[in-house]
């Protein structure tokens, strides 16, 4: 019989849920599985009359609970000889967010009510709905004027995407549900609720990374913003902060154990720690390493970016960042977000969209092959990487993507190669702003299957950024951490780690491959970033004046000469 | 048996000759044949040592006149009865240009010695040869310290395509060339004077058109470029100056008459006049029935603009267009030369280099027919049309393209219609620079095969400029004009008619349909080019100094108003 003790992540995406379980000792994955919710268009409920609504239904969750975390165990069984259930010793949580849904006083999500269920606004407001776009302009308009602190640590704007939009928007669109409605809890708070029955709104374990970053939480400000701030935005916004929360936790506190009812159904021990849930980037960043001096990147179709510094040093706040929340990734440390609106995206774009030459030539595949013989410089392109608006650090989805450099010649892997720069001197500006605030960056993490499978894009992020770039180990980072919060908050007696630092050390790691930048090709990318600068700051910034002649000129200058050969 | 007279047009082109029989009384093109130059790669030399170097043979030439005239004059008889070779009663000649020529004493061009038939600095040096870009640098320096006046009639910038570029290049770079030249031709001023016997390079009359625009001949200044400038550059550029011309003819102007030799060749009547040569655009300028207030666009890989002015009124300075020359078009008036280094070429690059989703989605027509369904405004792109540079208003080679605006969703047919819509924005340019000097413009007439083969092109540049787009009837308007110079040199005595005017007006003319201008799409375009104007003055000028940041926020902006219908 196998002594070996597992933990449980359980990673709630847009589409789907994966469970994880993993051997706290040594990192092993040993079962995994993934439950599609069924509900909307691959999870998403959506309205044909507006673009900007995204919902998810709650019922999903719990369906995807109870067929993953089974489907899991069993993989488990095959892979392991003697796995038992009865080992796994605690349950982590990671979530979308900011992803609130109404809630009755007892926790129960109104979307699980009958004359709830066909409501959109009684479903769980998913992270990228912006039906609040207008409530978000007015929060950030309030806020600016009587509380400009509350917007230096969520990088000066308070987003459509997040909270306070969407429930000020629900208060003034469906009398229904804001009648309804006890409270509003995130999807990050409602699943630990959920499985440890404590799920009462106000009683309940609150998640800190989601108040911290998406609900303006603070304890500097005494947690939630003021009353009166909200009172003016909306009376009932400022009742409802009575039935909300005043204290949060972070991801290494047990929100509690396992319910007998839930322990049944899974066919795990009752009891067992369920600890506080983080959002899939905060886990994803504690899943990669993240450490002080170590910068996250968590690279999809956009990319995520986490960083720690201790709390116990002082820490300005940083502009543009999408938020700086004390204990959001690990306890202890400032957890910093930042992220670029689109990567992998900005590659499919170019690949499936414009697909130069067809489907064969305009594949990844060939398109990187080729893309790999282009010297840097040589190419005489640049492109700004904002076809889906700046996150960081510029804050601002109203900008579009741009390239400059093309002749008649240019060919579609110099644009494609242009495209992956330019999110590589995207990524060089974030870590760049990071370090003009004192948090110094050592070696990047990468994570994402660009990152596994794409050499050219690390190296060329070696080489732009001048760092080490690394990959994760695991390919599930994000179920990972959540994993090790689960063993966390079961504690070393419970079986698992005293602290995030012991699980990463015991679960985590990177793989051996290392891309390294090449110091010629460093040099080269430094002057094409002077002339990416000149573009971000014309047209992403209001206080830029000057002149853009050079960049042409100098484009083409860097161009004769790395063609030619000289350095 | 008929009582008709005909015109001969020769239409001397990059790769091959032309020769068009055209109808005085009523423009009827009753004979065409072309005649491919044999030498090189489709008539160009090339040296796969220097991608600046391009020559032509003139023995080309001479093949060309040879076979094309005879197959003219057969086709002519097939199709009118009755049609009689000696009812031709002048013959006209337009050719490329710059492209000057080594000659002897006797004005025989050396590239037809045995000694020199294989020495590249011995035969034509074709417009696109770019071999004296030093020199044409030097030229430009000094100018712009003792001669201001030379360059303000040709741009400011003396280019490396042009007569003296070569020359001086020629006699730093091959002594046996420079030794055994006597003295240079233009193309347009050797073809005239082979077929009238009167080819001595002194006495020869030679083209107006091409000392006016290529050798900064100008009455104002007495001719040539002074003797004390061209020495400084070279003593024996300067030596030179003798040896060449001070007297030059419009192209109204019999060079000769055709000799007994050459009418035997060509089965013509001896005798009959041959005009004084001019440049392929500007006799295509005439073919299209260029007169003032109007804007003549021969659009193909690149755009030629020709415009006229009379030279009886005061005609300022126009900064940065090709060229400003008395009697270059039409006598009596200013020949106006601008343009634009690549049209037709961007289109290409964009369908057949980048070829999106493959060659038959990546088609010409295919996109053409989706961009038509894309409204003024509604993709939010916006492009700068420098892939080959700009030629006018900027006058500067080392400009490159943009595009701006791009999102995720962003297509394959907006990003070709917003190419379309960046050179309709720069001939937008030139109009305007064109009218703020005084040279009010009515309309445009279009030739070549993109203006009688594209409709949306045709309908964008309306839409874009405001202006009426009309199509020359004839397809070969450079020919065309040619064959009116060979009518008008012939004179009414001679059968022919007496002026260009008469010419014009009888053998010229424009198709029925006309691209008349939108207002709701011109309004929109005005915005556009509002944006347009912002990137050119940023990009393209030292001068420009400001802020670009609210470019992506208009067209954004443009966008969503456009797509949603509204006004």
């Amino acid at each position: 019989m196998s002594t070996a003790k597992y933990a449980l992540g359980l990673d709630f995406g847009t589409n789907s849920v994966r469970a994880l379980v993993v051997d706290v000792a040594n990192g092993n994955e040993v079962g995994t599985a993934i439950f599609v919710y069924p509900s909307g268009q691959a999870g998403i409920l959506l309205d044909p009359k507006d673009t900007n609504l995204a919902r998810q239904n709650p019922a999903d969750w719990i369906l995807g609970i109870e067929n993953a975390v089974p489907a899991a165990l069993a993989e488990a069984k095959k892979k392991v000889k003697g796995f038992d259930p009865a080992s796994v010793i605690g349950i982590g949580v990671d979530t979308t967010g900011s992803t609130p849904l109404p809630v009755d006083r007892a926790g129960k999500p109104l979307a699980l009510y009958k004359e709830f269920k066909k409501n959109l606004n009684a479903q769980a407001w998913l992270w990228k709905d912006h039906t609040g776009h207008a409530e978000a302009a007015e929060i950030t308009a309030l806020a600016a004027v009587e509380h400009p602190e509350y917007l230096a640590k969520c990088g000066g704007t308070y987003s459509s995407e997040w909270f306070w939009s969407k429930i000020l928007h629900c208060l003034r669109t469906d009398q229904k549900v804001t009648a309804a409605a006890y409270s509003w809890v995130e999807c990050a708070d409602y699943i630990p609720g959920l499985l440890t029955g404590i799920a009462d709104p106000v009683r309940m374990k609150r998640s800190r990374c989601a108040a911290g970053h998406k609900a303006m939480f603070n304890d500097k400000w005494g947690g939630l913003p003021a009353k009166s701030f909200l009172t003016k935005l909306d009376p009932r916004l400022g009742e409802l902060r009575d039935r909300l929360y005043q204290k949060t936790c972070t991801s290494d506190v047990a929100a509690g154990g396992l319910t007998k009812e839930w322990a049944k159904k899974l066919g795990l021990r009752p009891g067992i720690a369920v600890a506080v849930g983080s959002f899939d980037a905060h886990l994803g960043g504690v899943g990669s390493g993240v450490e002080t001096g170590r910068f996250v990147k968590i690279i999809g179709t956009s990319t995520c970016d986490i960083c720690v510094w201790p709390a116990s040093k002082r820490l300005p706040d940083v502009p543009g960042l999408c938020g700086i929340v004390d204990g959001s990734v690990l306890p202890g440390y400032f957890g910093l977000e930042a992220g670029q609106s689109a990567v992998g995206d900005i590659f499919n774009w170019f690949a499936s969209v414009i697909e130069p030459g067809g489907p064969k030539k305009g594949s990844h595949a060939a398109l990187t092959r080729k893309a790999a013989a282009v010297k840097p410089g040589a190419s005489g392109l640049l492109a700004l990487d904002w076809l889906n608006g700046n996150r960081t650090v510029l804050v601002d989805q109203r900008l579009t993507g741009l390239l400059l450099g093309m002749t008649l010649h240019t060919t579609p892997e110099e644009i494609y190669r242009a495209l992956i720069e330019a999110t590589a001197f995207g990524a060089l500006t974030i870590i760049r702003r990071f370090e003009e605030f004192g948090i110094k960056i050592r070696d990047v993490v990468n994570c994402g299957g660009i990152a596994e499978k794409n050499p050219l894009v690390m190296q060329i992020y070696a080489d732009v950024t001048g760092l080490p770039m690394k990959i994760a180990r695991s390919a599930q980072t994000c179920a990972l951490g959540a994993a090790m919060a689960g063993a966390v908050a079961a504690g070393r007696r419970g079986g698992g780690h005293e602290t995030f630092a012991e699980a990463q050390a015991a679960m985590g790691g990177v793989k051996s491959k290392v891309y390294r930048p090449h110091a010629a090709n460093h040099k080269v990318y430094l002057e094409l970033y002077a002339l990416y600068r000149a573009l971000h700051d014309a047209f992403g910034t209001k206080a830029w004046t000057g002149n853009l002649h050079h960049v042409m000129k100098d484009l083409l200058a860097i161009k004769d000469r790395e063609r030619s050969g000289r350095c």
